[in-house]
């Protein structure tokens, strides 16, 4: 069953997302690559690029695969307690990831109740700022949102680049999503110079817009701790801004796709610093060089924890999936594998196998996590070689 | 991904064990070849062999790839309580399928206490004389052992067919391995003559001898019911047994590897009909036309319940990778795989999965069992043809 020796190497490609809860995406690229190079041994060429949607362990993933470490720098937190925040710089000096959540996630604040008319994001300009200071030659910001506790319509993140937001006596109004109702004008003269001449790139894997029953308070106040009279008071606050915003610049992004995700951060910067919403898989994907890494691989392992209707949609195997165009076999490998294997032909996946090795619960399953990822994949190495070698 | 127009159909086997607990092999077989043949539609051929290790279930194996429908018969259980038992009859009606415990089986007994000194193997006897009568044209017998309630050397079922066990005194002995201790000579003289003239084989997976620490009363006796005490009674049983049978034949099988299975049984046989014991994989294997199945297939699925370091000795697994010999891919579903990827690559099997979609309990994964396999099943084919397919 060895391949026949005028066959040239089989090239492999890793690229997970992480399983929440249970391992990073490096440490699963780390394990399901050990798996492929223990089954193909020198018969192969096995590349492992982690990778992650956008959301959570997004800039873990980013700096894994640039190899420059993480910089931190001081800022504060959704409730404007001092903290600190990671970012990442590129190879080339050129890009800055910035995770939103490092500065405004809901963790952070969870030692204290919830306030969710107070929470800003202005600790997320500060990183930017911060990375500015750091990194002169920056070009461009890629920005991943998700896990916050603010729904400020990014107008926190926008006071630490410079932007005044006033009430109708020309005060500035108190932060957070709450203060916003008292919007009467927003003055953008003051923003940072360096901030403006930045591309804006924001991660978004949901389509929700600003405002109303789908809007970021309705949708996402609830799991930051807004009570209906908050989600009514937030979504108030919102629209405010939006007019605001709009009448300052002519841009009226409240209908975006995504203008409601993590707490409206993007209509804001949209509005006042002409942001991109990109899907989070495809930046992740660009970031880590995953086109280049998957244009001549005969087979890709992706995964995540769970392989699902929800994995489909601009996630990390769908965007393998597009990516590799069916130019490869692309096996998933996951905790839970939920979808039937008709759905997972229909969706473009060759193949899906759970870690599960047998009867297993969750948490013994989250435990051994990385070694049942190894163990997988040298199976689906194998099989799929030998395939390679049938007549 | 499709297969080059040129190439030939896959050609996929399936040929599981039984799932004890959850399905047949005839179930575990139609399951799997329901999934490669949605997998794969019509660029490949699969075909499928229930297959069984010789043990329980072993029976329905055979008849199911016979496709003559089981035969039945009047006969006793262990305690001399009538009964029925099925056998079967191979197409060319030359070869007899008897699986002892169908009227030797420690669960028709399990109604009422266990007498492990009383239990005999008579019915057994019964079982062959009845198919001989109703199969004149049978050459050969192919005896499944296990799951015996007996310990008795085999000298009920000899006693069927005609032997005679008696005391010093010239009486019967009473039946059961208890009233061997008091055997005194064995006359074969009014041995069935049918039963004389046929080839008797018998499926054998336990290699431990008749007598002793490793014998059958001291290493099965306890699990039909025999107290230490017992265990003492019944070797000494055992060995008079041998003595006598030796005696009368010049043939002593008491060391033979396998004579002390199913409770001594292949000591009479071997001794006084020349009956061999051969691996139940092989001797199933043969009865199904498993070999030439085999001969020509690319992918071989087969599983168990569960693989561990036991299915690679002498189980469905191991007899699968035996006759394949490297000529095809095996890879094994089961339920649990309790294997490394070292140790399953180390055996000669391809890959490992367990059916296993995510965590599941051990009574989640039975009740399922039958869905899952087709779906692990559908997996594993599109990825071997998917690699087939690979340049």
């Amino acid at each position: 069953m060895d391949p026949a020796p005028d066959r040239r190497a089989l090239r492999v490609v890793v690229a997970p997302d992480s399983f929440k809860g249970s391992a990073t995406a490096a440490e699963v690229a780390t394990a399901l690559a050990a798996g492929a190079r223990a089954a193909l041994g020198d018969a192969a060429r096995v590349r492992a690029v982690p990778f992650a949607d956008g959301g959570e362990g997004t800039l873990d993933a980013i700096l894994g695969a640039w190899g420059t470490g993480a910089r931190t720098c001081a800022t504060t937190d959704a409730l404007g307690r001092p903290t600190t925040a990671r970012y990442g710089v590129s190879p080339d000096g050129r890009t800055l990831a910035v995770e939103a959540a490092e500065a405004n996630g809901l963790p952070q604040v969870s030692d204290v109740p919830l306030r969710p008319l107070d929470a800003t994001s202005r600790g997320v300009g500060a990183v930017v700022l911060a990375a500015l200071d750091a990194v002169p030659g920056a070009q461009e910001v890629v920005l991943f949102v998700g896990g916050s506790a603010t729904t400020d319509g990014g107008a926190g993140l926008l006071g630490a680049l410079g932007a005044r937001f006033v009430d109708a006596a020309g005060a500035r109004v108190t932060p957070g999503g709450g203060g916003l109702r008292s919007l009467a004008d927003v003055d953008l003269t003051g923003l940072d110079l360096r901030a403006r001449a930045l591309r804006w790139r924001i991660a978004c894997d949901v389509d929700n817009p600003l405002l109303g029953p789908r809007g970021a308070a309705a949708v996402f106040g609830p799991q930051k701790g807004a009570t209906p009279q908050d989600v009514a008071a937030l979504d108030e606050g919102l629209a405010r801004l939006a007019d605001a915003l709009a009448a300052a610049t002519g841009h009226d992004a409240r209908d975006l796709p995504g203008a409601g995700a993590s707490g409206g951060l993007p209509v804001g910067l949209s509005a006042a610093l002409g942001a991109e919403l990109v899907p989070g898989g495809t930046l992740v994907a660009e970031a880590v060089g995953l086109p280049g890494a998957l244009a001549d691989a005969d087979l890709v392992l992706t995964g995540e924890g769970r392989l699902d209707e929800q994995s489909l949609h601009g996630k990390v195997v769908d965007t393998v999936v597009r990516l590799v165009a069916g130019r490869a076999a692309v096996v998933v490998v996951a905790g839970g594998v939920e979808l039937t294997p008709g759905q997972v032909a229909e969706a473009g996946i060759t193949a899906a196998f759970s870690l599960a090795p047998g009867p297993r619960s969750l948490a013994e399953l989250s435990r051994d996590a990385l070694t049942e990822l190894e163990s997988t994949a040298a199976h689906v190495c194998r099989l799929f070689a030998a395939g390679r070698a049938a007549p």
